[in-house]
């Protein structure tokens, strides 16, 4: 059986036909159009254009599953709210039942990049697994026993929207001081930039050729490894307020796995090591717990349509 | 069908015989004793005595579930740490078994009474609930679709140790910081008393006649609604670092109900209300997000029986 997996990103539209595997038979991608109604159209063309490459119809597909960012009432197949592109109460899933008479699901982008990694990626085989995008937010997933877990209305898992410090940065959500003000790609070059201005001789300056809106994810990892110790205080600070929020859901789910998605997973093994070595101070979260692995996500760019598809088999 | 459920305290060890719908049909109750092996051969006895007196054999039973505080390997059936009663790595479930040739399950105390209530207690007729325990410590339990969440090992739904300040006090779990710190009754305490130092006019100094070792859990929140200002700022502070840890969940999981257990919820509906006050400005977690029930364990003492026979239908 064949599902179809669509990612909606904020400049294009991917579309996939996966098997139940989660191998993607074909793909294509749209750039993102100005109005809801004309993505709606070019998903309704990427999806036939899958099926008749392969000489299939509706009849042969389980059904569409989707994947969008932005706030998501997955239970009624609606986009909220989806500011990239400028969506608000989009019923998603009604519309696109308008050209395909078969089931269509919709979720969290994170929550469909946890649901490929857990059963096609990188946790495959396990059954219960936390997953953080580290991206200019901060995503979440949770799966338990191999079912992505969403919660009332499907509004669930918003893990990056825990507290790290009570009264400190101001986050988008309305409260202060969560993960995402912390660890999401966004804070670390926020960190990166106030540690630059402070010491004006550190490497970093000139790994951005003096130019601070250069900075990205990257700087202070790459310095730091090169024995830039202004560097190296950013990272280690930075690894801390990670490791502490991986603690925080080792406590709550004590999951077999951990997976770390967005850009500054790029950092690999050197990030999951100094991870580890940090969480084993205290014990992975309380003395005596089991050790989840730590794992990068490995699907990459093609996640959020495997993930998607993923979604007809929940 | 019936079960036994066992409820392992630090003064005393409760069994009761208990109906495939949760209530209690005869219960006894006996005072700890010094080694492991005494509670365990009294606890044979306490059975035993449950079953005589209904004229049933453990052919009757489905199996004895236990709820016991401490460090616990439910997976296993053993009580890796309870320190009250002095007892490391006792393997209670097999221990047990020796006297009764039925299934015995044994589960965290939280997770227990977290289950009781679900199912039968104030959060009945839901599906998925949370629920934070405000006692010396705070004790957590996740219940999902009616069914308790324990993680791998059994050793999850830590969720008083959890962070609400990076860096803050000094937990018992060897973090800092956490959810415990600052919500347990020993936190309130300890704030209560900090502010009765600062203030030697308010109105909680009378309240205890004087001798701040007589502070407990009721004093601020008496002294607040009698219209005294530095109590107040302490309930004030307290709700705040409540209801953000309570958001933190509703941002994970989204759940139907929150359930709040452990002495400080005699404050009841005031406390509720004035957690719900503080939820509702930020959007119960985030804009857009159902509102939870956020209500008070019912059960009270017979929570941990219930729930523990309950572990055995799990």
């Amino acid at each position: 059986m064949y599902s179809i997996g669509i990612d909606i990103g904020g400049m294009s539209i991917k579309a996939g036909l996966v098997d139940e595997n989660g191998k993607i038979l074909e793909k294509n991608t749209v750039k993102s159009a100005a109005t809801a109604d004309e993505v709606i159209v070019n998903m309704a063309k990427q999806i036939n254009s899958l099926l008749d490459n392969r000489g299939l119809t509706v009849e042969n597909i389980k059904g569409i599953g989707i994947g969008c960012p932005g706030a998501i009432s997955g239970y009624k197949g609606v986009v909220d709210i989806l500011p990239n592109l400028g969506w608000y109460n989009v019923p998603l899933a009604d519309r696109i039942k308008e050209y395909f008479d078969t089931e269509v699901r919709l979720s969290n982008d994170a929550n469909v990049a946890a649901l490929a990694e857990a059963l096609y990626g990188c946790a495959k085989g396990y059954n219960d697994c936390i997953m953080l995008t580290l991206g200019t937010g901060v995503g979440g997933g949770i799966i338990i026993n191999k079912k992505l877990y969403e919660g009332t209305e499907c509004k669930g898992a918003e893990l990056g929207h825990t507290t790290l410090i009570i009264d400190g940065e101001q986050c988008t959500c309305g409260r202060n001081g969560c993960v995402e003000c912390y660890v999401s790609a966004s804070a670390l070059i926020r960190q990166t930039k106030a540690a630059m201005l402070s010491d004006r001789d550190s490497m970093m300056w000139e790994c951005v050729s003096r130019d601070i809106e250069k900075v990205d994810g990257k700087t202070a990892f790459s310095c730091a490894k090169q024995g830039d110790s202004t560097a190296e205080n950013v990272v280690s600070q930075y690894i801390k307020y990670l490791s502490e929020s991986l603690m925080n859901m080792m406590n709550i789910f004590r999951p077999e796995v951990i997976i770390l998605g967005g850009g500054i997973c790029g950092e690999g093994k050197y990030l999951t090591d100094r991870i580890e070595q940090y969480c084993e101070r205290f014990h992975y979260g309380y003395k005596g717990s089991p050790k989840p692995a730590i794992k990068i996500a490995e699907l990459g760019n093609d996640a959020g349509i495997i993930g998607a598809a993923a979604l007809l088999y929940q």
